[in-house]
């Protein structure tokens, strides 16, 4: 415990966070084999069926979708599905599973998560706040305080909690675990000591701000890790730079545990001829 | 050792629990270019004969079985059967074999378990009541009496071991373990400290309790993991949540080694429709 | 070191053991869409020839098979030889993939190992019998007498080395290891601490003598793990009650590391036609 | 903190890098039985076509491909890419996928990463100088001073990061990570000490300079692990002389965690044609 | 640091190694179902030629190969090649690949490696000599010096470097690593306290010298493990009991990690037709 502070004792060890979009992020292999096999007419039609219903739902109200060349046998292309509701990331799965070149696909992996903004600055001072006006943790009055306060902040942020899908050429994604391996375990922190590693680690995204827009969500319960991280650059070594740099921080040294790394290269008008063509 | 009641040391370190359905989650993806090459009657026919397969093993008296879209690379259909046996499981895989439509499918993975309601209060309780009775753990009086104990808990809590699929419209599922790495063994804990925990993890989960609807089951002997866990929501933000807010108890912090999670969204009447639609 | 008998650390560390039959587990999926497409003739004869080739080599003098119904994804066909050398196993192997309902079959996994009674109670006595009679570890007269004493072991104990399948309805496979993870490693244990171990885990073994049949395999330089257990019950949730009551055993909890499980349900006379029913 | 520099205190923890050369490794299984099911002239116009485009992409200017045998099941065939940008290795991924002969092969796994010169020992000196200049770290000032300093070194560096594959027979490559795992934390090292520890690392990796062409590249943001190593040798019990030669270093023994490795032989002028004979 | 000789901080920790025979093991499973498709002729024609084939490459002068019928998933066919040069190991490969049986092979894994002979005694012999006679570690003289020692030293072993493969029945292969795993580092242990846990471990290698033969060979820098080994055997049994005792001696209950094993049953005149009789 490196908090002296008695009302600590007293307040969630979990922050506060606000969910946005549904995030579905599919890999695909092309069946290269098969796809050569079929008349050049047919590529050309389903080519453009292809790219007519990525750009429909590249552009829906409720969040749109893209597609990026992905590099190495984790596969050639990926689409990215950003929504209002699960509903409507089950229904571009379905769209995707339509599309009659998703014959030609093979599903490598897949991940599912929501765009999430972590509260921790927020959450310190609202729990005070509460636990000052002498509310007590998990009280009805407590739970009705911290849901008018969320209610705020989401309005406040619902930009940032339902972005367009950052019109950067090169795509950077991974998800990644708080670690719970011996004397590391990120949950038995106190809550204002992982407040201040947090600040810490923003400290050296925010460095970067203006050559990477960084879309975290939150996929507790939803996939096999607890986050995933989006990046998304006009300049691709930036992401080693980043990601290096951070590797530094406590929050990431001690704490990180990284899953699988994508790379992908944002498809331009003529993107999905260039991969599939023969 | 944190506790000091001598009796303690007398009793056994084992939960007492009680068992009822026999669950059986079975992943499937779609392997849609064979399903797409088949005529449009055929793959109507065998949309039909699905359903109404599902539906009827969907009423057994005996358990039912329930059909969820799932998201992303571990399979577009998950179907959980509760059964009153595993025979009765045995026939269920059996008869989604058996299903035409069956061949358009890819087992991607599965989870055999039973609803388990662990008892580590009236474990306590009832092992001081025997060994103040001058029982000795293990020996044949102890055991009918701890059977006999089971049989009128069991028959109190019978619409709990043996429950209906909750009807919410999301699914969370995923199988777990109890840690034994280094200083953090679950198993070489005391009871009574293991009893406290999961009070405590309890709490969390209570709060939740409107909202969600959770079954437990064991899977110790069954398959890869110990428990398996299936939350029932009609908000699926809340799996997010329940599962974040507990991973902070010091049961899952300290002790909880999670496997991967599924998501599902229930199928509606045109579900499968949706899902097979080309 | 928590023994003080000096005698101890002149004599071996390892345990000595006794084997008797070569055991293969085999685990098959069905390939469903391909047996599907046969002629319902040539699949009642592809049964047939199973069922009778199963029937005989389920009869061997030298051992037997017994096949059972798998549940989930691991394969709903489990194929499990008892055999009395690794060459009859290789035989029974053959005589499995020559069956033409092999083609379409998939073998998902499989297990070897040799059944194996582990003497850690005779052990100590001999060795510390051979010490005190002036014999040197290792020595040619150390040998010969180990020898002499395995032999009348492995005559009185025959009938647990090479056993019958027993006749259960249930089966629980699975592989397991003891840890070598930092302060939990089990071969720097003195073996005078092993064996009490041993002792207190088969205690609770024998309290459910009536209900389970186990049967230890060695796989120590045959397969991944280093044992592999065989439960045979018939009813299926006393292998949870007995693997979940083992595992607060300091043998387990400190030092079992457990590989995956697998759950079977003895075929009985129309178990093939049940698995194979289209 | 083996370090008592007052300065270290305040000058970052990652060292600079220069980057050059992308870097695609990808590794081919031939699926020989569709291949052999071809007719000889078809097989010899698809090798040819083959080998005039591997020559074609050898020799970009703005970087080169070369073809290795690789042996045994992670693939026969394996081909390495430099490129000067991402978008050209994406570029070079499709002109292999369009090879017909791409239709008999089957990736079993590539890298991505960037070729990476280290600056621990630059990076020390430039930061004390910023330092005592009165530089404050991560301002503007600060980030200028560094950009002109690694612009010097990259102009002075050119040849080493933007390299023709080496002319070797023998290829190794591995990526790896370095460890963070309780006391054994990479990341968590003073600078200092990091840079003493590759310092000797380096003196090994010296000793073998005139046997031994090495090429690092960086992986962070791009692939699984952090970098990747490619060894080439004429005499291929060099690599692993050197390599087990490394491992005691502490840098390797206390902090490397290796990832696969992967060995080749360089094809000659009748290469592909060996790996294709049928 | 269990050692005062001030000598051994100036000495290598690296041992000297000779190398001998190139190896690759190639584990296939049988493509059954479209092996039974062939014709009988055509299934005579291609083992029969597959039995040319593997006598000619088993006699070669520069190594041999020889084959096994495994048991389990992990293949029914095990070939193991021992060559002069990788270059001819990649031949073999080549050989093996372009057999008309091959088409009806999926290989499953596979081991590269080179033998290896670690010279724990003679390195710090020789290391002592030199430091005696004032070379130091590293210069021209020491290299040469310990070149030419090396050289007298593989004259000597030349038989044990290039061996036939043994003609015994029975075969068990495993790869292995030694632990960097906190306070198990086999490669921060002075080297004189890794000679006596090696003498150790070869004592009990040593005790079953008639019953076994043992071939080591290395992979770092060829695969995924550091070394591998190659136990040859009359009865399958003395593998477990070897291997087992082995796990007791402090090199590897404290510094082992196991990869996957593997058994084989050498083939005789007309094993490959009991492998592939349909």
């Amino acid at each position: 415990m490196s908090s002296d502070d008695s009302t600590l004792r007293a307040i969630p060890a979990v922050p506060l966070t606000l969910e946005g979009h549904a995030v579905l992020h599919q890999m695909f292999r092309v069946r290269r084999d098969a796809w050569r096999a079929l008349d050049a007419n047919a590529r050309t039609e389903m080519i453009s069926q292809a790219r007519s219903v990525l750009d429909q739902i590249g552009r829906f109200e409720n969040g749109e979708s893209a597609a990026f060349q992905g590099l190495g046998h984790k596969g050639e292309l990926t689409i990215v599905h950003f929504r209002r509701t699960f509903d409507e990331i089950g229904a571009a799965q379905n769209a995707i599973a339509r599309l009659k070149i998703h014959d030609y696909l093979e599903q490598t992996t897949s991940y599912l998560s929501v765009i999430e903004i972590g509260l921790y600055e927020a959450s310190l001072e609202i729990y005070r706040k509460l636990a000052d006006g002498g509310l007590s943790n998990g009280s009805d009055e407590w739970r009705a305080a911290i849901s008018s306060e969320l209610g705020s902040l989401r309005a406040k942020m619902a930009s940032r909690l339902f972005p367009r899908i950052p019109a950067r050429r090169y795509l950077c994604f991974y998800p990644m675990d708080k670690k719970r391996e011996g004397a590391d375990n990120w949950y038995r922190m106190p809550i204002a000591d992982r407040r201040r590693l947090m600040q810490e680690h923003g400290t050296v995204g925010r460095r970067y701000a203006g050559e990477v827009t960084q879309i975290i969500s939150g996929s507790i319960g939803f996939d096999d890790y607890e986050w995933a991280v989006d990046l998304f650059a006009d300049d691709p070594l930036v992401f080693k730079r980043l990601v290096y740099e951070m590797r530094f921080d406590e929050a990431s040294a001690g704490y990180a545990r990284f899953g699988p790394f994508y790379f992908g290269i944002r498809l331009g008008a003529d993107g999905l001829e260039q991969i599939f063509a023969v």
